[in-house]
């Protein structure tokens, strides 16, 4: 029913990969996107810190009709990683509308905590 | 008050039905719908996985001045229900205004995790 | 240095207050509201549930330049309260602009769970 | 890829600081500031309370291309701190065009429980 509506960048401020992880589950991040368009999404990542310049042009792919849960620990730009325990903020640039949500499970302590916010929407 | 307002399209990327749960309670997912206006509504949910094809035409029915808090393990279209342990995303359309939160509990751990999000409007 | 600004209309489709509190903090959902403007706020909050007729003309005030959070649990029409363990959802009309955010604090369990999103303005 | 983005003036309605702090993690709260642009970035914040006046002119700072997760606890107007355990608004209120987003850290419990949210941009 939706044929590729949403946004083409997104901002998400409160990025951190937490580094311990205990319990049942392990600590992680997720960039949730959806693409309900008929064309497949390239995104382009960049990645924002306190203290050195950006982490550019992480590119993913996202088919159309999809959704894709991207773990940023899994994220890079020319063999460089996202470091964990540190804190940062992420700028997704997509060439076709989609809709961006980010989530972390932190499993620092056992029993784990959660929070997800919907990506805030650059128009 | 309000009559009728809201929107009739809203996706939520991340959505995730844990696989397990403990403690006093169980994990779930909600979609909360409010249908604040005068008018019965006929939501039409499909459900975008990341590596087949969506599973479309879920109806679900609103009334005037009700709210309606769907658990996603009920859903189904066909027969066919969302598999647990699964990244999968929701896009809801909806005949008339709504609003529409995203909410999981999730007792994998025996203490409980919670988040929250509004759902993404398209206008 | 903000004069007033916001909207005037909020909803909040997923309210429940839970039934069970353990450990040092009480189980509990708040509205809050900022009203950063030179004029004193009138809120007019109406609770929407899945079974049955809302409950309507819940007055509350917020001074100017004040801060309110809420507590659920403690708003009242006509000395009927919001029950607990029951699904429902928050409309917020206010006679000024103001800002709408809704957090829940889980502790049926003695480890805590929270979530937050803001309310969704009407424009 | 994004110059300078976002919106000059942000609300967060529900501030609180936990007083307790118990296992590995601090309880704490973050502003997270995402600055995407070329310019620098003064942020001038101010803290509503329910019973007293704002605290006002709030400095911080955030460079072109940077994020900053500014902790609430080390905010300070003429060396007057945010007191702990009491609720509280924030309006942060920027010179060049931002982003921001809130998170919650809550370790009064051994086990943490986490919320965040957008702010809510005002235009």
């Amino acid at each position: 029913m939706a044929a590729g509506k949403g946004e083409k960048h997104w901002i998400i401020p409160d990025g951190y990969i937490p580094e311990i992880s205990s319990g049942v589950l392990e600590s992680h991040e997720s960039i949730c996107v959806l693409n309900a368009g008929r064309e497949d999404a390239l995104l382009t990542i960049t990645i924002f810190y306190e203290d050195r310049d950006p982490l550019e042009e992480i590119a993913v792919f996202v088919p159309a009709r999809r959704t894709k849960h991207i773990r940023t620990k899994e994220l890079q730009a020319g063999g460089v990683a996202i470091p964990h325990g540190v804190p940062y903020a992420i700028e997704v640039v997509s060439d076709v509308p989609v809709v961006v949500q980010y989530s972390r499970l932190d499993a620092t302590q056992a029993e784990n905590a959660l929070m997800t916010t919907m990506g805030y929407p650059l128009k």
